[in-house]
């Protein structure tokens, strides 16, 4: 048994990155571990049954699966540094725009754009769908709107305090920006939100992540991009 | 201002299922609203701008929206029947198995079942298409194998005591079952443990529930199936 924390997660994964962050922002170590999930390693899915990164291992061994799972436990076991907010209904609104980005944003853009262009090839299964590029190169800008809708009335995504909702979505963008597929320019605002997760200790990781072979567009780590 | 609880739903849906399922074994009092979401019905999308349902509108006005958040508010308000786990741990199992259900199974199987049959046509998006049908059918089966793997190990999904795991379980479940989508016979372990939830109170709603112009197969709300 190990006696560090493991984090198992994958290049370009908005989910991998959400944990990520929230770790960086505890200011919790651990050990990053690639698991190349297409590979589809019998000792992975022993640890994790639905064969999805990111999982995490605690020191005592305890096997977390699930982004927004782990998350939730982190709240509880590391409670100093609250990422979810104070009442009942402020971690509501938390948790309902981080839901958000990992099912809406995610199947409308992360899918047709990452998931087409990035994973599709790893897992075998053929070439990017045109339409769903497309559709995915449509549907950020109305969500893009939302978050200027958000922080046009509000300091973070979720009220006065950065919580999982700005994590979340800025793990689903700063991989879409790896790509460059974030139409920066007519989202000034947004931009101005970004930059300031962005500037983050917790975000050095994601900025210094390389996928082999595809190399980021070239304002990617920038922090005044 | 409503001085009831409001919980927004519509027929077959599992999200919906699942917070019904949860404001029964908490006992809390609530009125249900129908919402034909497919109808895009300006003042609800004001409610929740994702549109979708359950939504629940407590007695002060709070709104909270996404099956999932709804239930962690739930547990954090209401805590005196618990339904996540009394350990950081258990709790972290007992999500895992409910985001199987909400995530995995649901894109699997629920949306090729239940979202082809029933809502492809409310949303107007054409007929069944016939190879998800045939996808879906295939997937539930190894589904009901991983739950039978569990009650071979525990008296419920996450251990020795009902909790959120089996309500998500039970709640797709239901929603196919209705359809006749559920191959019972196969699987022993599974019907038994199905049983015992769908004989608790909370589960009546459910058995009662009827969409128009598509009646359940004859076991639907029997409780000896």
């Amino acid at each position: 048994m190990s006696t560090e924390r493991l984090l198992y997660h994958v290049w370009l994964s908005p989910f991998s990155r959400k944990v990520i962050l929230v770790l960086g922002e505890k200011k919790l170590v651990y050990k990053g571990i690639l698991e190349k999930v297409w590979e589809r390693r019998p000792d992975f899915y022993a640890l994790n049954c639905a064969g999805q990164v990111p999982v995490l291992v605690e020191e005592d061994g305890t096997v977390i699966a699930d982004s927004t799972v782990i998350v939730e436990y982190l709240e509880e076991v590391y409670p100093a540094i609250n990422l979810l907010g104070k009442t009942p209904a402020e971690r509501a609104e938390a948790r309902r725009i981080a839901a958000w980005f990992d099912l809406k944003f995610n199947k409308e853009v992360t899918a047709n754009l990452l998931d087409e262009k990035v994973f599709r090839r790893l897992f075998n299964k053929g070439t990017p769908n045109s339409a769903a590029l497309r559709a995915g190169a449509m549907n950020i800008t109305y969500h893009l709107d939302y978050i200027a809708y958000l922080v046009e009335r509000r300091r973070w995504l979720a009220g006065d305090e950065l919580t999982i909702a700005d994590l979340t979505a800025a793990a689903h963008l700063s991989a879409l920006d790896y790509l460059g597929n974030v139409p920066w320019e007519q989202h000034e605002l947004v931009k101005e939100w970004y930059s300031r997760v962005k500037s983050r200790p917790s975000f050095r990781p994601l900025l210094q992540e390389r996928m082999p072979a595809l190399a980021p567009v070239p304002h990617y780590a920038d922090l005044d991009f």
